[in-house]
């Protein structure tokens, strides 16, 4: 097999565009990708300070390693690496240890944040104290708030994630049939909020398969973390992730088409304005009248532990 | 296994409300759906003149058969049935005799429209002389329009479809798996046009389950066409119908909660104005400059034979 674009020996077949690769032509067309999403959604500007969510895994330390090589074009823009520690035994810990190894080789700044410190508790001991079955949703609901309180302590106006194009079809299917369509709002992949209320959110992988990530990942020689997370049973976005793998399968590039949908669809949500009000309990913005992070801490009878950053 | 509600013997346990149903309560509650759900959107008027579009399949005749159940609620409006004969040899024969001895035992007016006449052209010389693998999306097409003329012809103000939940939740997860979302606001249960620019579409079957539809045919003795059309190979459509069945097996009342998220995207997409055309050729309404009718027609050198009906 022949690398489409150099004829050298090509070792990985891109069925969604028809073209075979070579390993340097496939890394390069990787990080021209992000380049293109970057500049396609204006998602950085000149003096940014950029805070990259690093958990250890592929996506993100993919990111942070491409950001690294991209930030010649920003050279007045920071990137400081910031990982939220959710006290997950036996799990976190190989994770962190390999996230400070690739900042520390990038000279990269690198800040944690525990859920400890910020909520009082860790995400086993919340686990411990309810028995309801979705571990991610509330682990989901306190990490995007710990990121921006994250972001806020560094001083970073944009916070960078490591979502991919599965990671975003998933999460819209899952939107869609278990009922959350308002949270396809939140998904946009440049979340800007023009209020200011919160830190922007961009996710420069999102045009990049989670196979592809992977496998930049291998060929580059990243070391992350291969384990998954123990409490990631994840029952019905485990099942949405198969059936998408395997529609992809008979029909090449239907996670791109689904995307775009999906773009489309934050588009026309996002300029359906929604009113938002500070929570009662800790005065972050919330579409009720109390944020989803203190419903889920005092459901589970947890004291008020959230302090709004100013 | 006792029925729920009267504790005669069950024939049917309903998952997604974890009840079990004898034949008399069964029915009773689909009938119960259906005028909740023309109730609930206001579907119909006291003056109406309805026209019930009718296959000739188990959706279009329970639907028949219930709203003219229902009729005596609505004493002055008026039902008349329509068929649209695409032209498919060897299968709408025996639909359009089934459509017409229902008809009949109802006293209900039943009005024929062929593709052939309203087209000069029938599905299969249609297909015949393109080489595209997406029958069904020219059959929808043209028959939407022809729903439209046939609407106009028996001057009805609302056309009545038999779509069912499933029928929606597929159309909905085809629209965003493969590109179309602009389509997603076309299909609202309550289709109304605030400019009278088309005739308001009501879908009254659209929160019941296909497969109690067809178990209320079998039970209310509806005699309906088995054979599925012969050019329905519909490959995408068919792998999601699979999916979502298997997800609502695993998940009972799935369906009904990606039904709820269409709705929302719906209500939230149809206020997102869409500004709408004459076509340069027929004078219909279409967002571009030339609507999808002519499109396929032009695309496949068939002569213009769409006369706009005033």
């Amino acid at each position: 097999m022949q690398c489409t674009f150099c004829k050298s020996h090509a070792f990985y077949r891109r069925e969604h565009e028809g073209v075979s690769l070579c390993k340097r032509c496939f890394t390069k067309s990787i990080e021209n990708k992000v380049r293109k999403t970057i500049s396609e959604y204006e998602m950085f500007d000149y003096k940014d300070i950029i805070a990259v969510a690093i958990s250890g895994g592929k996506d993100s330390l993919t990111l942070l390693s491409i950001l690294n090589r991209l930030k010649m074009r920003f050279p007045l823009s920071k990137l400081i690496a910031i990982t939220i520690d959710e006290g997950i035994y036996g799990y976190r810990e190989e994770a962190i240890s390999l996230a400070k190894s690739l900042t520390e080789s990038l000279g990269i700044e690198h800040k944690l944040f525990s859920f400890k410190d910020l909520f009082q508790v860790t995400l086993d001991e919340f686990l411990k104290k309810q028995n309801e079955l979705a571990p991610c949703s509330y682990c989901g609901v306190l990490r995007r708030r710990a990121l921006e309180i994250a972001g806020r302590s560094v001083g970073a106006n944009k916070i960078v994630t490591g979502h991919n194009l599965d990671d975003e079809v998933q999460t819209m299917l899952l939107n869609i049939l278990h009922g959350g369509v308002d949270r396809l709002m939140r998904s946009s992949p440049v979340l800007a909020d023009p209020d200011g209320r919160f830190i922007q959110r961009v996710k420069p992988l999102c045009y990049l398969y989670e196979r592809e990530i992977a496998l930049y990942a291998y060929v580059t020689g990243l070391k992350f973390q291969h384990i998954p997370c123990p409490h990631g049973s994840r029952a019905l976005r485990g099942e949405i992730r198969d059936i998408l793998n395997s529609l992809e399968d008979k029909h090449p590039s239907l996670k791109y088409t689904a995307f775009s949908s999906k773009m489309k669809l934050s588009h026309i949500i996002a300029n359906h304005k929604v009113q938002l009000n500070s929570c009662r309990i800790c005065g972050e913005w919330t579409s009720g009248d109390m944020c989803e992070v203190c419903r889920v801490l005092l459901e589970n009878r947890e004291i008020r532990c959230l302090i709004r950053e100013a």
